[in-house]
């Protein structure tokens, strides 16, 4: 087994990456080490991700460490295959589905989906800077399900044909959804066309802290994943997510079911006491 | 001079770019040939460009081929100077200006808000696949005009800061105006917002033909472009223009005077009446 | 007392129809059947009734099968009682009240407002293809209540005068409301014209499956409904049902409470935890 | 040849009918008779039909009362021909058609897009109360066009489908395209799902005097169309047409060519400048 | 006769005013002088007014000065006239009318209306800072016309009763009507609630200079009309203007006709050629 | 201490006035005489305060008076804080805030906000006709903080540049929420704008009764205030108060955290179950 210094590193480092591998592996380093201390030390290698936060919540809540961090990994194996079991009921033949960025849990649906016999067809954008949406293209295209992409701009036109949209997400808030920037302004036109959209995602994306009115902060990159060498003088913008305004999402699909935005602190609070104590 | 095989070459491979180059360069071609198998193979050589038609059209309609020449030359000088003109009064101390692509016409008038002493900030797309933003804002940051970058997903939020907006535009029609994809996408934003949306833009873009139900074919670019090596089974979609609802946009900024799109064919019948003629 | 076979057969033929009636008779058979098959049968005479499958579970689930039947017949004369009672208040002097289609919850609503001695008048939609308008029409004249009949088409000036409309539904999912073909489209020119919708409906609609991603089935029901007989070559879609976008209703009125869709579930949980048990 | 009078009664008892064919049978009518008397007779018979009124001016107007005649059926033949022509070139293969009531302008755009071997498919209403839809699908089928139709209410969903929309007109005035009752509920959908709504005409529909405030009747229609045998005390409304907002068409196309509403006065009165006498 | 410094001085401490009665006294003046430097004095008196500038403009295109400021008056005279025929049409028995501010305009057509007996009511608002609004109450109380003041902030509610809006306005431009602050803020909700608006105005308020991009200027008046004696560091706005996005007016209703806005430049120019002399 | 009746007398004539104060003051006077004819004079005296109601209900509701006193003078206090600090958290430097009237909540916000050192501005209506905007100016303008006062009807204007709006409220129902008349009208233009909206209060705002369907009387206060002399024949509309439609706000901020609208009564049931009590 690592050393928590190793985890940490890991982590800090990105070797470890994606919300959930993160949790996990932040979890089992409570096994070596759990004091305040290094809690404090985890919370801080990744302070904008509430899974993170919830998940060592939940663990220090259980009376047996070992059998919790165990319970956390249940958990989040259990999510996912319930998120695609659920998000895939929404896919029929014939459809176009549009999608953003690069989420697992889409593309879990998406795989589930097309493993049921379903027919259909993915539209998703480039995702510029990081070009996320090839690793959605080329997943979908290795899977066999007709994929074709988009630059960002020509959203609008992708989204006059599609029949229903699936978003990731970064967070949760009591009033907010948070994902990559684009979210809201494609969100905005999913509405005008009557597009469905759909947030697939873990409900331990929920961030407990908000309901006090703390906001989630937007990470800023590096410009250069904009602009390698841009000429003196130009600024360059490079914010990683933006909320979208859940009156625009259809619905969350969790591993509690699924809801409207407006329902979802509500259930989240039944399953999941634990998030919610200060 | 060139002869007219070397200038026809030149078009077409793209040597000679920018409508107004073009329509120049094969206006004086006419000096060397202006029979009709002349005139249809220049034509040809940009099927999408109404300026080119419309300069011919100019030229042969005139009595004495020289001074028709002439004549246009003179008209395209005239008509980038009234659009500077006219387009920099709406330009106000303070103001964020947005604009998408890179269009000369855009440039000129931010350059002469500039000369003339004006205070604002430019904040312009990066424009995939081709990147032409950066164009726009190598050229303004040239000029000391601050401008900021953004990626075309975060044009939104862009947007919520803008006091204005200007596009220039491919082609104009009875009922549409042609800009870069992602113009629609973004006037829609505009609208919602407030934010008033000029096209600046020689009034020789009209394309007469259209009158009649003809309707602009949208260019569909190589998808090299978009995307160098795409994996087996991923398609491309690369548009390179789209439509924009004229119930979007302010105003049409031409070297004829600021006119809703509604009353510019009106307009342009008026000064140019050669343009309707069959 | 009828046997299980005559009560299968009555509810298959619609001799027995309303979502109540239908309910009531399937409770008072579980008094003769009661096995895993006779519970199968039951639903399966309407497989798309939620409040079918709610009576089941909510008498199966009484410790006393006699004393589950008579509550559920008690719940649904209760409910009727206070649907009226809260929905009447919604009236004033002076109001235009649109409705579409019939609805036995909105004509309660209407009968008990009108006596209270309130003055009012309807606008009603004639609802094709099966003109369910008329029998609206017919009951609220019978009672001496104004009423106005319009073709579906003219929903929208029928819309432009009216203060309040009303509803009836077929079905609740934690995302929906059910009801008939045109209750969408009328509900966005509800929202246009700032008309407050309210669905008037005994809560057992809520159909509980549905949170986890299984949609309700959309009844396509026969085309001579439409067109007797229509020439060859021509053919007819004849929906019975579409999904109105919650954010589109102002309330819920049901026996628990008047709610807006997005607290209704956690309310219906509060009073009904049997709906949710799987 | 028929006498004045038989004229007159013929067009009176509608066996004359369809805006063209009225304006026609009154314009050879003045061969017969054209004093002021006659003039305001044949007037009389239709007083909403614009056609009528411009036909009889455009005969009136010309030095030679044959010729003039002549010349008005002519227009209407060539007109014809125009729309079809450019209508036809908005028709793209795989395209959904929608289209409300029945028009026999638009019947020829589709007719002469399927001539030119186009393949595309055709959404029409029913159009109540007096099922005009059906004689549009009848004709489409007759012509081997795939048509489906929908009840009135349904249109939404059929024009979530959509591609493009035609119309056809009764009116024009300055402000306003007047239409089947429902048309301008459905443009407005339209426009929220950005379906561009073509309307088909002849540009002699324009009514002159609408220019002075003078605004068009709706005709109200006998009752019995909507209900043959109403209960006591049930009222009906039953509006022939409404108006629609211009900024909900796309293009008006006529025989003139394809121009937005807005533009539409300048050019008829290019045209026909006797239109516009007083 | 007054002086001409007399003159100037009455126009610019408003003594004369209301823009007709400038137009009229500047031109009167004219006869005493109208040599270039007197033409510069009378229009910098109120830089802001374009009928100032297009009444002096007409007197001094006409051959005979005298005939000139006849033709000018009697111009005003008509034009009255015809606009409260033309804008009296629109009214209807029954009718709930909204207006914003005072314009003699407007109230002219509402008095005409009253004299041909229709049964209509007034709703207007007080329009703060300077309660023209109880100006128009008090002239059509006096005139016995029905009329409810309400508060601007109630502006809302009172157009959700009404059947149609006029306004008078201050200047036209090529894209923009300009009118009393809250104009467009209360156009918006008319097009949500489609009350159509109708701009009542002579037809001289057009513009010319704005052609080229040159913007009216919205006057900001002084702080105490707002707040008289404010405690230190609150500042105050009191912008008298704004615009109106003319895609929200139904029609200009001027002596030349009712037009959209987009129409109104091209009837403009037929009608008053002068005024687009440069 | 006061006599019972000296506080009722009070009360009613405003010398004790906001919502919190009389809810105190009634409260403390049960001490003295809490028997249910006193109760009911106390809750008579301002029939439409939820606040009122709850407090009274929530002291009998305890074991010991004495103690539930206490306890609802804490709970304000308490709710204060939280609220502030909460709210606080929305501000962040650079930004435009606008209000509308005067709130304590959103000075108590706004005061915190400057308290940290954030930097900000504020624009706020007038707010007539009780002009309760100019004490939001002057206790802001007390504080150092920076803020202009426009007229009503230019809070288009003044939301075009705000980037976050605050209200307080008068009372919270299931499916609205209360406050000054104007309060929806400026929503909707925030919500066009995608400026964000938060509802200040203490969530004993909150009114069960309307659950059942009972509504919010609208104050109609004296048109004095509006107009102290108005003309013979001047009516005058003077309602305090408006709806707001709960999907144009983005979050309730109370003591108990920031929710939105439709999540908000599950957690005020949560917090105060005595509230629901019937």
């Amino acid at each position: 087994m690592d050393s928590f210094d190793k985890i940490c590193k890991d982590i800090k480092e990105v070797k470890i990456q994606g919300a959930r591998n993160v949790a996990i592996a932040a979890a089992k380093s409570l096994l070596i080490k759990s004091d305040k201390k290094a809690v404090k030390r985890l919370i801080g290698l990744r302070p904008t991700e509430p899974t993170l936060r919830n998940t060592i919540k939940f663990v220090l809540s259980q009376p047996d460490l070992r059998k919790g961090v165990k319970k956390a990994v249940d958990h989040f194996q259990q999510s996912q295959k319930k998120i695609s079991k659920y998000g895939s009921r929404f896919i029929k033949n014939g459809m176009i589905v549009f999608t953003h960025c690069h989420s697992s849990s889409v593309i879990n649906i998406l795989l589930e989906a097309k493993r049921q016999g379903k027919k259909f067809e993915v539209y998703c954008t480039e995702t510029r800077p990081l070009y996320q949406g090839r690793i959605t293209a080329t997943q979908l295209a290795k899977a066999k399900i007709p994929v074709t992409l988009f630059v960002d701009s020509a959203a609008r036109i992708a989204l006059k044909k599609a029949d229903i949209a699936f978003y990731g997400c970064d967070a949760i808030t009591p009033t907010k959804i948070y994902n990559k920037i684009g979210s809201e302004l494609f969100a905005l036109i999913m509405k005008k066309y009557d597009v469905p959209l759909y947030i697939a995602t873990d409900s331990w994306k929920f961030d407990p802290e908000t309901i006090y009115g703390i906001e989630e902060e937007i990470e800023k990159r590096h410009i250069k994943e904009v602009w390698p060498k841009p000429p003196k003088g130009v600024k360059i913008s490079n914010m990683a997510f933006e909320k979208i305004d859940p009156n625009l999402a259809t619905a969350i699909i969790s591993e509690i079911g699924v809801f409207m935005k407006k329902s979802f602190i509500a259930e989240v609070r039944r399953y999941y006491p634990f998030i919610f104590k200060v």
